[in-house]
Formats: C-alpha cells, structure tokens, sequence
C-alpha cells in the first residue's frame, strides 16, 4: 500500500542534503566541540558556521542564536527566563497555544510565580489584538506576551509585528512560538519588537532532536539547564554537533526553495478545499484556511456521524496519515483543546482532520484522499 | 598528520552499527512518535524497545527509563525535581562533581532552595563515606545526595552501593551521575538502593544529543520540560527518534563487547602508566589511577616547567587529542575544580593531562604519545 503523508505540520521528513550534511559529523568529525585542540574547534567551527548562516537568515546577530534539543525546550526556557530573569509578574498567552507553552505558563500561575490571562479569540480562532491590549493596560506590572506565530492546529497566523508594537508600548516581554514558521517563511526578527522566539529542525525537513531560541541581544538571562559552558553559558550539555549542521542546512535549503515550494503547497491545499467542497458541502473549515493562514495546513470539521467517528483509523487503515490534533497532544484520544476553544458549544459533534503538506505531496494525492474520505463521512 | 585520540571521556566516535541502525530512522522511517496511525506506531515502536532494551541491560523496568537530550538535561532533572517534589531541604554533593551536578546544586543553593554540603574527599580523590555519613548524620531534613559514579576527569570510581546504603539508612534521595559508567560497566540498578541516574549516549560510541534518565518507579516527580505527553508526560517535546534508536544501539554494542573491550582498554592504561613511570620519574598519577577508577581515563599531572605550560599547545601540533581538564568546562584556560580540590595548595604548579582511551586505541599510539611527551616535559 502506497503510503500518503499529510501530517508535514507534525514532522516532516529529512532533507536527503540535509543529511548528507551531518553525515561527516556522524562518522569522522566527531570531536567535542568545546575541547581545546584543532580537532575539537574544526567542528566549533562548524556549529559557529550554522548560528551565523541562521543568524543571516533570520536577520538576527549570531550572538542571539542559541541551539538547544527542540521547540519545547526553546519555549520553556523563554518562559521560565522572562519570570525567573526579567521580572514578568503576569503572563499574557491564549488559550490555543501549543502544549510547550501552555503547560508552562500554567506550571508557573498554580505556583504562584506569576499572573496569568488568556486572550480573547476571534469567532475565527485570531488573537484578538483588542483583547490583547486591554490586559497589556490592565495593570503596571511587567507582562511577558507568549503567543504562537501560526496555529500548528488551525493555521491561522499571528500578526507579529503588531503584537510586537503593543509589548513595546507596555513594555511588556514578548516570546513567539515559530516552530510552524521558521523555515517556512523569510522572518525579519530585527523588523520586530521581540525578545524570544522558538524554533524546531524537524518541522522543515531538517533533524528531530534540535531545535533554535533567539534570545534579544538586549535582554540577558540565566540558562534553564546548569552545567558546562557551550554555548555561551547559556545551554549546558555537549554539543547536538550532526543536529546543529542539519539544523542550519534545513534553514538555507527551506530558505532557497521558499518561493517555488511556498506557491506549490498553497496551490495544493487550494485545491484540496476545492475538491472537499464539491465533495462535502457541509464541511467546516476550522481556523481561518483562506485568510491569513499557513499553506501547510488545513484543518476541516466534518460532521460527526457514526461513521465519521472512525474516520482517523479508516483513513490510517488506508495509508493515510492526517492527524486529529497536534501529534503533541495526540496520546489521549480527546477532543483538541483548539477545536474546544473555537466551539465552544458544540466542538463534541464536529470531526476535525488536520491535512498537513509539504512540497512532496501532490495533487494526486489529494485527489486520492478526497476519494477515499467519500466512503468514510 | 596522523590524528591520535585520547580523548574518548570527553566524546567517542559513534560506532558504525549504531550509525546503521539509526538510518532508517533518518530517512524512511520519520513518522512522529506521537502520531496515532500505524506509521508513527512503528516509530513508537522502535521507542519503545530501545527502552525495553535499556532497561533490561540495566535492570531496571521499562516504566523507569527516560530519553532525554542528555546527561545534562538528566542531572538537572533529578536534581530539581528532588528538591522541588521530593521534600529534599539540604542537598549533599561533592566539591569535584561535573559542573551540571555542581551548578545545579550551586543554583538551588543560591537561590534558597535547598541547604547545600560538600563532601570531603580521602587525599587521593575518593568521595570520604565517614564524612558522607556524617553529614546525613546532621539534620532530620531530607537530604538528595548527588555523586558521581566515576569522576569524568580523574576516574576515581564511588561505591554506589555503599552511597546507595548509607541513603536507604538516613532516607535520603540518591542521584547518581553515571555518564562516565553506563556503557563502560555492567550496571545492575536494582541492585543499588537509587533514585536518579544520568547518562549520554556520545560517552559509549553512541549518538551525541541524546541521554537517559533512569527515575525509579517508587519516586513521583513532575517534568522539567512542560508540553506534549511523550515519555509518559514526563519528558516533553518530538522524540529525538534516531538518537533513541542510536543510544540503544550503543548500550546494547557496549554490553556485548564488555568483557573484551574493558580488558583490553585496562591493558592499554595500565601500558601507558609503566611507559610514562619509565620515562618521567617525577610525575602524578592524579586520583587513584591504580586503584579503584575507570578504565578508560588515566590523568597525570606533570611537573610545571617553562615548556610543560605549553604541553596541550604542543600535543595538538603534533595531532595528539588530549585534553586538561573535562571539555565541559574547558572553554576558559582555568586550573580544573577537581585539579584545585585534589592539590589545594599547589594545583598550579602541575599540568594535568587526561588521556582517555577506548578500543580503537593501541599500544603504539601509546608509544608515539609518551616519545613526544618527552619533547615537551
């Protein structure tokens, strides 16, 4: 059975130059990073080499690339920083974020380490910048914003820089969750009122296990790991050397093929919702699919019925691979708290598939999953 | 030039069927652990025995073992989460642990979280137990004692059952930092009354960024990371799925090869030792290197002289990797901690030099190592 890949929003898979990339540094480049001799400052160099070529892309100084295990550990150093470091007395978020941010913000609120407010939405799963503003004014105490640039759920994407300009004007602290949008668009973080952001390799073909937080090189922080001194006392821990050269090259090659791959996967999902539609005209399209929001990702509500109950196992029965919520959040088999949040009455009756894509789908495969969801709804 | 590499406890090549067996996992296989169709169970899968796997070689259950980013991430978490879940009020240490021990126990300190006691040492670097007794002895407040299996710098071993002992009589907490053990020893974790293990795959020809944390099931704690559900809710963030595949691989490498390997390397030591006594009359061997201490590590302390100070310089020049202290902490050109404790009066007027050695190494780079040593003494 042909397999279809549809879950790109959960891990994509990687590059083949990309691991063509690491390859010397699994095999005879092995040495630590952080020893003295040539032979350790040959691969120093190369980790060096990847923070300056994705401080370039990102249009950031090397100096605030900092490499750690994922998007997770990225957000939750941010967070914990912003309360522990920078004396953020409340936390400002939604309630749609990913689980990384989510459960932290709510670790630190039940320990008492800081205040904590959600958002309002749109009727359309957007940050409500209104509602935004009104808790940045609702009190004088130091506010650290964490919200995620797109929905890995939904898609829908947040305005950065206006957020940006409001945590200026309150001069609030501001973490962005980019793991669905580094490596999927050209980011200007220098063009944004911003002080952290969270990034993954594995979302854009590049290696699980690594990932990439920009801190702002005005504030200064204590590392959430303790330990040895790489890079720059601020990650403890040797060096994910093969991770952070794959890691980079995924950026550049993600960052070349941006135009042709971005149009192409737009494209893709455009169709998809054209052909859901004439298929199913009772379909709801969660988040905002043909607004702002990301070209990798399109999450439909079908209605829920007894056979679209099974929907997911049928389609994996299939070959299929969609995904309900985020990957993160799949083990239990509950409802997404993003689709709770957009129906808040009625998200119980409603079957949400999250289609991922990448520049490897087609449309043959749409057509094919289209088919195949006509026996299943 | 010819490389020499006695630097294998700062990082060892990774073995070329780890390599293989980490593969498919990088390329075909790149299903999201997560995910709930039968291409992310079969990732789930090769997770799930390389736990099996890990656990059995260390006897321990499956449900004790945790992948983590490594033995960093490791250490911190079993050093928080015992003063922040456990009770722990006071923490027990060492003053020549690995600095992710000692600037983890330093922090908590520092910051009012727990009580914090150094261990003495015996004057050839053993962890003193009379003095470890002593100050279990001292106070009705639950302690974590935090030591090292072997000391990654001089290889002086500890008794971890006797440690482990002396923790199950006073009820104390006992993390043990085994990333210079598991892997080069065969470790029974049942058998020792402990909590906490740390260890990282790229110390046994394993992949770097990925380690383990063994939790035993009788402790309860919360996760340093907060997010996703993966590792039972205890380690968030996509599973480094390769690196998990890899350190298994490596343990599994490591354990056949046990009875071979650590002869062999002993052999190797023990050649060096007789070759440098020969040669230098006047140097140290730093700890016990004779005595109870890892295999692999033999540290020796030259006298300073105008030339010695230049003596890592020079081995570098001439291809030799070695290095002064641990590479952890080698990025500034400071005197050990372990150098300073063993030698508190005169800890600069020697250079040490570590020389770790692994199975790839030979008689005869031991040969050429001690004949350009002669140049440079």
């Amino acid at each position: 059975m042909e397999r279809i890949y549809f879950d790109n929003a959960a891990t994509t898979a990687m590059d083949q130059d990309v691991l063509n990339a690491m390859m010397p540094y699994m095999t005879e480049k092995f040495g630590n990073p952080s020893a003295i001799y040539s032979y350790g400052r040959e691969t120093k160099m190369a980790i060096e080499n990847a923070r300056k070529s994705v401080a370039k892309i990102l249009h950031a100084n090397p100096g605030e690339i900092f490499f750690t295990s994922g998007g997770t550990e990225s957000s939750n150093t941010s967070i914990h920083a912003s309360v522990r470091d920078l004396g953020c007395k409340r936390i400002i978020s939604s309630p749609i974020e990913h689980h990384a941010t989510l459960h932290t913000v709510e670790y630190l609120h039940k320990t008492g380490q800081a205040a904590l407010s959600f958002i309002k939405l749109t009727p359309n799963g957007y940050i409500d910048l209104q509602s935004l503003e009104n808790l940045l004014a609702e009190s004088d105490d130091k506010a650290l914003v964490t919200l995620m640039h797109a929905n890995n759920e939904i898609g829908n994407l947040l305005d950065v820089k206006a957020v940006g300009e409001l945590c200026r004007k309150y001069n609030a602290i501001f973490h962005c969750d980019m793991v669905q949008t580094i490596g999927h668009y050209p980011i200007n973080l220098h063009d944004i009122y911003i002080h952290f952001a969270s990034s993954a390799g594995h979302k854009f073909h590049g290696p699980k296990g690594v990932g990439m937080l920009y801190v702002n090189e005005d504030v200064k922080i204590q590392p959430l790991l303790n330990g040895g001194a790489q890079e720059r006392n601020m990650r403890a821990g040797t060096e994910n050397l093969y991770g952070i050269v794959g890691y980079a090259k995924a950026l550049e090659i993600a960052t070349e093929r941006y135009e042709q791959d971005s149009q192409y996967i737009q494209e893709l999902k455009q169709y998809m919702i054209a052909q859901l539609r004439s298929t199913f005209p009772n379909i709801l399209l969660n988040g905002d699919a043909e607004g702002n929001s990301l070209y990798t990702v399109l999450n439909v509500g079908f209605p829920l019925t007894d056979k679209s109950d099974m929907m997911l196992f049928n389609l994996d029965m299939a070959g299929i691979c969609v995904s309900g919520g985020s990957a993160c959040s799949s083990g239990a088999n509950s409802i997404s708290h993003v689709i709770k949040e957009l129906y808040p009455e009625n998200a119980a009756n409603i079957v949400p598939i999250r289609f991922s894509f990448c520049r490897h789908n087609t449309k043959e495969e749409v057509d094919t999953v289209v088919a195949k969801l006509t026996g299943l709804v």
